[in-house]
């Protein structure tokens, strides 16, 4: 298959929406689970909101127990 | 059934991980789409992080096309 | 007083920390509260984390019912 | 007292409103600068956007001088 | 020019950093200024940053002056 | 030249904008790209949304390719 050209994506990005999806947990979980979480994410957005799942880019970022609270608690102390 | 009390709450959060998830996208789909979305990405989250149902947050901000850009144009003017 | 001038604006923001404070709620606040938050969530910031209230940067968004789920479920459909 | 039940977590993350309150800064503070700061902006939010303090979530992300720039001009440049 | 293909799309962006650039401002701007914005930044990125042109997506939020605050004011009230 | 005064920030950040930019990429870049890319954004926000180069603030966040999926993909898989 030929490369793809640069004017190709240019072109399809600005027909198509392009959602963006930022996740936000604790450390912990293995490469696994989360190539598991974004496959399975990217399917219900894509049966949900109609957009094709190459529109749909799924960030994910790691906040340790030390630095999320509830209630007015650290998790870590919790 | 009881009121739940608040201590539960309190209680529960300390012990379980609550991932937040942030969908940004066009407005333009219906309550009917963001109701599936919201509970189809739930499942995902619940089957492929280990976290309850319960534990997962989940906020959608809509951007205008005028607002968002790709490749140096908004992607009202593609 | 004569006006600031922007080279002194400048020199104070290179060595001082500015703090920026994120907060997402539904809408229905009035401005007396939100006025209220800023203030005490600033002298919050200024007490604990040693920073001059001028630092501080609080942007708050509003994200209502329909667009804000937990537990799979929309808060407008709870 | 009794394990507190999901269907508890549920129900009342229904009725109530959840803000979350984010948190960007240099590294630096202390654990305890961190303890007493999700301490008194609960507090803040408490008395000021009349929400439970189990409802309000906190996180803090720490974003180094060589990733943060004002004037045009990296923290750590300056 | 035929249709781009999906997986042309899907190919490149595997294969090349996407980053997102996310600007917050005051409402207030034209249409001509945003656009002339997201082309200048864009360019700023591509020279920068080592990134093709169509790999840059910027997304602007907007936030009211009742809604920002510097120094515990709301930026309406001072 | 004196030490800048705390309310001449103050009285400075209360009128005019402060726009807020966060960059999202993934780590590799030198501090040198950063330091370009900082310079340059700057000049374009400058240039196009009418703000003196002191108000503008810009964040970058590192997101590793196994924490950033497109089409339901880890760009670490890719």
């Amino acid at each position: 298959m030929p490369a793809p050209r640069r004017r190709d994506i240019a072109n399809v990005t600005k027909e198509i929406d392009m959602p963006i999806l930022h996740l936000q947990m604790h450390p912990g979980r293995t490469d696994d689970q989360k190539r598991a979480f974004v496959r399975e994410a990217t399917k219900a957005a894509v049966e949900t909101l109609a957009c094709p799942p190459e529109s749909l880019e799924i960030l994910i970022t790691e906040i340790t127990r030390d630095s999320w609270a509830v209630g007015g608690k650290l998790k870590s102390d919790a």
